[in-house]
């Protein structure tokens, strides 16, 4: 069997659903699938395609339908779930509704530690900006203390923290304050660019080029095990990627907990002993696999996508003939559905990362004082 | 590259979907994935679970959802697809919608004959019932007119062909009434248990516990081309194997065609020219490694059904103090759960099919005089 699977994982994955291209469930689902991972999904909306193409058309889900769904799992005893793994929910009213569905997940397993992990990402806002409702915020702030492991973005960390990151000190001192306000034992910070913050301290900075990701475990006293990864940005912006994130991270979370030696799947929250390092964290070496397993995919991504274009260019101009305003907007659909993440086609770099990152641990100088 | 994809394919499919277990675009859409075709599934349902259960909650897209979807991706020009694939649509307006999207998609193609192609299964009843609402019927007797492959199964043929299936030389006249009604080049019936009708001819009879599967391709002049492959039946009702066979169909037949030396993947309909024998069209070699797929899967998930019921049997008894009517509810629903087909974990074999079967022509003498 060169299967390339994790161990046996049934995964509850709430989130959006799009017709075409890949972003929340209509990612997540297929990149958790192919590593083994039974996927039940429960889709919060069903759109056309992304918003990102600036024009979509669909459904959203009510909670009542949220709820609704879950209730029909619950009376026909279909609720043996491993992980929960929740993204975008389109209302406060959904945010809430979800947190429900994980509560309820955790109170039936809660006589068995470990038995049950939720992987929460906090879809809020990106780029100093929200883009859900006012009211979603204090809903999440809510339910992620339920949440066994957060992935929020830069602005989402700030948001939850209340702290503004501008250097590696107050980045750090974001993810203490997130593990202490909400009680969530692992965060993960998906891209940030340290190049971009103040210097301060021993920490070599990456090229402008590079995105960083800055997860942590705490410790029994609750304080945070730190590391990071750098990885080469792409040039290019492509939709779905953090919920590629938080799909291979689910399957390869559980993979390096069984890993352990430790009884780490039978330990609540899978918190690894204090003796274990940042760099040596399953979250550390489950991160590794799943930033290269990115790295490789978007590469050829950007690679068809740029073939595509420059097929299109020696292509006769299809616009010709419309408005300058409506040429644009052509222009903007296409390279938007060029960037569309090739992720049928990669499944093999999901399955079989080639592991071309090192984790590193913070260097002391970069901690603020009380974490020295 | 040990990848087993077949060529690049894009694919609409319009299908139910659920939360748990693989009916519909659940059962589909990973199918076809796994084999590398791109898959954009447009939902027709949202349901916890399938209606063996007996029991779901969930909501049902409307004729006017479907479109707007549609809509949605018409106006972002994502309507790149090869293929079509389409199933249960919950309503004879919904029915409707489906034909429409499959004419525009075709219109849109006419220019490139060859280059969409839809395989359409005629959900709407098994074992004699219809499990629709009557207006379905007509719905569906106008859209396929427009299909290049149907898949009734044998009660589907019957309420299409207006012909009782009852012999070997019946079924023939059935599948020769459709592709003459509706001007449908391709049709799978799947799964006729044929120890069940009358004797007649020269063609030996499979035991009992075979089912067979009977195709053809028209000839330029209209008449079939029949093959028939039987496969031993496991003793064990599974819901989403007619899914599961649409879905593998669409992946193989395409490979199927690609691998003919003609230019058959630029001629309408992807019919073979005359001198084709029966059991050379792509539509029975694709069916072949169909049929091989979904038997290794089965055969897997019956074994995994059946150890999950004997280690049920050995634990304590917690339906204990429910009526007995309750109990046997409980017991139901689990049987139900446990013949979920596995179908993540067995990927390998819908790659990689052990083709273990064989299709034959039919005996002349099983045919009806006009045919022979």
């Amino acid at each position: 069997m060169s299967d390339s699977l994790v161990p046996e994982t049934r995964v509850l994955a709430v989130a959006s659903q799009v017709v075409y291209g890949h972003v929340g469930n209509s990612m997540a689902t297929y990149a958790m699938q192919s590593l083994g991972c039974d996927v039940a999904a429960l889709n919060t909306v069903h759109f056309s395609n992304h918003t990102g193409y600036r024009q979509f058309k669909g459904t959203r889900a009510t909670a009542q339908e949220i709820t609704d769904l879950y209730q029909g799992l619950c009376q026909s005893n279909l609720t043996d779930f491993d992980v929960m793994l929740s993204g975008y929910a389109p209302s406060a009213a959904a945010v809430e509704a979800v947190g429900d569905i994980g509560m309820d997940l955790k109170k039936k397993k809660a006589d068995k530690p470990g038995s049950f992990f939720w992987v929460l990402d906090p879809v809020m806002g990106d780029q100093g900006r929200l883009y859900v409702n006012d009211d979603v915020v204090p809903a999440y702030k809510e339910i992620i203390k339920q949440a066994d492991l957060i992935l929020p973005n830069q602005f989402e960390a700030e948001v939850l923290s209340g702290i503004k990151i501008t250097s590696l000190a107050t980045l750090a001192q974001a993810i203490t304050a997130i593990h202490r306000i909400y009680s969530v034992p692992h965060v993960i910070i998906t891209s940030v660019q340290l190049s971009k913050l103040s210097q301060s301290g021993g920490t070599p900075t990456p090229p402008e080029n590079f995105l960083t990701v800055i997860g942590s475990t705490t410790k029994s006293d609750g304080s945070p095990r730190l590391f990071r990864i750098d990885v080469p940005a792409l040039d290019c912006f492509f939709s779905g990627t953090g919920d590629m994130f938080a799909a291979l991270t689910v399957a390869r979370l559980r993979e390096a907990v069984s890993e352990t030696g430790d009884d780490l799947q039978s330990t609540a929250s899978w918190v690894s002993p204090d003796s274990v390092s940042a760099t040596d964290l399953p979250l550390a070496q489950a991160t590794l696999k799943v930033l290269s397993s990115m790295h490789s995919v978007l590469e050829r991504t950007m690679e068809a996508r740029n073939a595509e274009i420059a097929k299109a260019a020696l292509e006769p101009n299809q616009n010709e003939g419309l408005s300058a305003e409506e040429q644009q907007k052509q222009e903007y659909l296409r390279l938007t559905k060029a960037a569309e993440v090739r992720l049928v086609r990669n499944a093999r770099f999901l399955r079989d990362p080639i592991v071309q990152f090192k984790a590193q641990e913070w260097h002391k100088e970069d901690l603020p004082a009380d974490l020295q």
